[in-house]
């Protein structure tokens, strides 16, 4: 199986869930020089009690950084934080991969619950990206082999299918996500535009779909574990290349349509 | 030439450009009890002048109204003096024109120009559908006709290229419209999945792109002017079925990929 080899990787939501699979998955590859932020909103809180666990395991690989995605100031602060402790080969894998589903119609939907997918969902990693770009390009700089991978510099933004307008649709009168779906088609928009924008400077930026799985968020009846997930995920961050660039795939590298 | 039917009809933003040109095209067909309620922000302004003076010389057909899409107060305002003047058959055809064009790139984007985008371009059509939609709902019931069309229930949205996930990226480094894209990919979804909802309504629901048309948005080297532009619109919205519901279509009646 082939492996991310990215030595520093900055993650968010990373406190449960896929995120917290990811990081999990990450810190036990043999890696050297591996060093994985995981970011979280409330480090010190009830919910990032597994987190704070595994990072006590894996105490030179994983730094627990105070990230809320929804809060530009804490954004700042977390670039600040990370940035100190980066070395001159700057952040190699950024994955956007905190979220929040939303259930409602277009009628059930409430103002405030557009505000709020859009405030994370899109916003977000709007924001994250733009302020740890410049330590992603400091690693596609600093780094001596040419054209595109995630171990070298990469945005890879946790995705839905909710946010496919080809498939999406027929799945809505039994799903209805009106907000998740139309926040997480707002992040392919943006996935798509920041692929075309940072191409010159050989950042790869991909969409990815993690499947259907049984986290808080994807419930019990879910058909795949987080571990089959992030494994996959994992696997397919693993082999990206300039080719994909751009592209938005599923956790089993099948491309999803847009 | 085929003509838009509808009895009455609600336009955003028609003070000036295309929304000014679409209230002018509706009030010149020969159309009895047509009903034209022509929204915009500022009535009074400078800025409405042009649709004062066509108010004017139809009288009975124009109706002016405050609509700021981007306050859901002013929204809900709106909906009450409507409704005051609609009669038992509902509104027939709600478009939602009102935009704002935003330039940028991710990286030059700043949070406000995300937000305004956003509030305007997405929020705007998804309260303005929400508060006129027991109008919509009252005409198609009202409607001895079945099936969908513009003339009996509609909401068309006019979105625009720069919302299609599979054609905009390619113009991107061309045309940095970063926010201004992001939004009308959202508003895409949004008419994507409303057309699943109200399906059993059987209110229509499409996405209009009007083609670069030469307005104070499209500019001096558009190709297109405002009144080829909605002549074909109009057109395209006089022939909509049940058949073409949930799509996203040209001035021309081209399809337009997501
Ligand atoms: N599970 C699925 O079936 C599925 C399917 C498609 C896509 N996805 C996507 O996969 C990603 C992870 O989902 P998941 O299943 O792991 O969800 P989850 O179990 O609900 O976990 C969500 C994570 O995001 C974090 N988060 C939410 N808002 C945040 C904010 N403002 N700032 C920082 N962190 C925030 C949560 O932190 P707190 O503990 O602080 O709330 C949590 O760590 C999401 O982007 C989701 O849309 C999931
Ligand atoms: N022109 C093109 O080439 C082109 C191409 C693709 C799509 N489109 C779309 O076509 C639609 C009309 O564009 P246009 O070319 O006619 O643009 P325009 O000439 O700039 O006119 C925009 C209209 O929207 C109104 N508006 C903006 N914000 C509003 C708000 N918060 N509340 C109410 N009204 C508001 C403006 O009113 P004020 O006078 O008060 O500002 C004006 O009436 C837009 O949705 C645009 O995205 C245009």
């Amino acid at each position: 199986m082939a492996a991310v080899k990215a030595c520093s990787v900055l993650i968010t939501g990373a406190n449960r869930g896929l995120g917290l699979e990811m990081v999990k998955q990450l810190s036990e590859v043999n890696c050297p020089k591996r060093q994985i932020f995981a970011c979280c909103r409330d480090p010190d809180g009830p919910k990032s009690e597994k987190l704070r666990e595994l990072a006590e395991k894996h105490p030179s690989i994983i730094t627990i950084v105070c990230l809320d995605v929804a809060d530009p100031c804490s954004i700042k602060e977390s670039a600040k934080k990370v940035s100190s402790l980066l070395g001159k080969n700057g952040l190699n894998l950024l994955v956007n991969n905190a979220g929040v589903l939303a259930h409602g119609t277009l009628q059930s939907t409430t103002d405030q619950e557009m505000r709020d997918a859009f405030n994370t969902n899109l916003m977000g990693p709007f924001t994250v990206t733009k302020e740890f770009l410049p330590y992603l390009r400091t690693a596609a700089k600093a780094s001596d082999t040419s054209g595109m991978s995630c171990d070298k510099a990469a945005v890879i933004n946790i995705s839905s299918q909710g946010g496919s307008m080809s498939t999406m649709p027929a799945l809505y009168l039994q799903f209805p996500l009106f907000p998740y779906c139309v926040s997480k088609a707002g992040l392919n928009m943006l996935t798509l535009l920041a692929a075309q924008e940072l191409k010159a400077d050989e950042i790869l930026c991909m969409a990815l779909h993690p499947g259907w799985v049984k986290t808080d968020m994807g419930g019990e009846n879910a058909p795949l574990t987080p571990r089959d997930s992030v494994a996959g995920l994992l696997h397919v961050v693993s082999k990206l290349t300039e080719k994909e660039h751009g592209g938005f795939m599923d956790h089993t590298g099948k491309t999803m349509p847009w």
